[in-house]
């Protein structure tokens, strides 16, 4: 196994070796913007290092890699038009940059792009089912994001319903990377499915570590400003957790007539330490955490790589930023 | 061969049995809404057509046909949030009826949907061909969206450009509608070729008698308002070469400082028509009508399939609506 670094290096080298068409450069341009913004690459990563467990070189799936990669940045992009949000990885969105309907396009090519990758150099033995995987990935992806934005007008989610929509917004994607990897790296059938369980049960406690970082992370490591998701009202589990339990009246009142921004995060992160939510949400990343190493088993890996996906479903947990 | 009604009750028929899942109500309504629109269906018609006239069965090209439909709907559904319009088919759009964020998401999933159906119950040894043959589309009608944009910045556009443009963003979702077909058919190459070649063309002789139609049409028979391209100045055929051979300067000057809109196409149909444009257009739309035809001589069909496409060409020229 190689190590994350390099595995980061082969991706961000492959996406400096993107070739685009020199015109119209209105929609290629912010299709570049956008995939050299960075990020934490995660995806790509998952499936270079799953094809290579199962004893395959990792190049065999660098292009299905960069498409799911190039599929993740077509739904931040998108994302970012529908919540009119103006910065993204601290440079101006791309409908601020150009404007909306350069990203919606740009986004529209960006998703048949990333089918295109998924596909290309695909030993036809595997072509089909790494484009099945990859379209039932993106249709649970936009239910998991249309989910999401029917949340913002239900004051009554349940974190059943909250943790499913994170289950499609981001974990299916995970799952998906992994997936790819796995077929790419000519796994059998049980060793894909425990792979892809593995990739879903990350991302769900990656998603919870997110919505914690949100609220209690160091904004200068965590590298966006804390409290966001409470000033939106943001359903996160932390907010629907809060909200089935608190007794004050508190948050209500929050919602509905806000406090100046930095007492409204104060209040509302005082309500959520007396109910105990900063470690009761760590206790559910941990099972989940857990529940990805037993995947891990189901997959019989070699002992680098059983290391090597372990630590990186530790670091879910712990990780600051 | 069937006749135009007869694959037209097809796809009909194939669209009511299309089935979507219970939920997100907001992701899947709006796209049955936009299907359930109407429209003239003729990209799935052509794929059935084509199909059948290489001597196979039409419900082989089925889903095909399907695939391109749900493109060719997503791409309005998209466009018209790009365009803020307001009425589609004499129903509100999409964005108007729910929002925007609806509409971007809503056109996600068509997309996506749309290289589903491409692929659906495909033998092994067409799937990558179509899959291909779509995706390679796709990113041309987004190029082509491109440029009709970039061209309403620019007032030196030329005919030239603005044929290539018409052929990117209409034309070639009609050659691959054919292509589509000759593939489920098992066409021979030089076949799929020809007929892909004559969806093209007739695209482009469809593009411009619409263009030719939104200035000179009877409002009632071709179902929308007349003028709308000269009120929004749209480069289309007819401006573009009005603006490089009108010397009057009223053409200038109604793009500047407009008349009352009625005012306006009276003054600018009446430079189109001193300079002749309805009978030069109607030459161009029969150039290529003939280039279509000629293309279905290199295809060697049945004289009956050979009938019906020449019919369809020239309806291009004669429809009003």
């Amino acid at each position: 196994m190689h190590t994350i670094d390099e595995y980061l290096g082969m991706v961000e080298c492959r996406i400096k070796e993107l070739r685009y068409p020199a015109s119209p450069k209105g929609l290629y341009e912010p299709i570049k913007y956008t995939l050299d913004g960075g990020g934490k690459r995660l995806r790509p990563v998952l499936t270079l290092a799953v094809c290579e467990a199962m004893g395959a070189d990792p190049a065999n799936a660098l292009n299905q890699a960069m498409g799911v990669e190039m599929f993740h940045n077509f739904t931040l992009l998108h994302d970012d038009v529908m919540d009119h949000a103006d910065m993204r990885r601290g440079r101006p969105t791309v409908h601020r940059r150009w404007d909306e309907r350069t990203a919606i396009l740009s986004g529209d090519a960006m998703l048949t792009m990333a089918s295109v990758l998924v596909g290309e150099n695909c030993p036809t033995d595997k072509y089909r089912k790494v484009n099945e995987l990859f379209s039932r990935t993106s249709m649970e992806v936009y239910e998991g994001q249309q989910y999401d934005m029917d949340f913002e007008e239900r004051a009554d989610v349940t974190v059943e319903e909250y943790m499913e929509m994170i289950r499609l917004k981001t974990s299916v994607l995970l799952g998906c990377a992994c997936g790819m990897g796995a077929i790419m790296g000519d796994a059998d059938e049980t060793c894909a499915l425990a792979m892809y369980a593995y990739g879903e049960k990350l991302g769900l406690a990656f998603q919870l570590q997110d919505d914690y970082l949100d609220t209690y992370g160091d904004p200068i490591i965590f590298g966006k400003e804390i409290g966001g998701d409470i000033l939106n009202d943001k359903k996160t589990w932390l907010l629907i957790t809060a909200l089935s339990e608190d007794e004050s009246g508190v948050l209500m009142r929050e919602i509905k007539t806000p406090s100046e921004p930095s007492d409204k995060i104060d209040a509302v992160r005082g309500v959520y330490d007396r109910l105990n939510l900063p470690a009761r949400c760590h206790e559910l990343i941990d099972r989940y955490v857990r529940e990805a190493i037993a995947e891990l088993e189901k997959a019989s890996l070699p002992p680098a790589a059983r290391d090597f996906f372990v630590a990186l479903a530790e670091n879910s947990r712990t990780r600051t930023h």
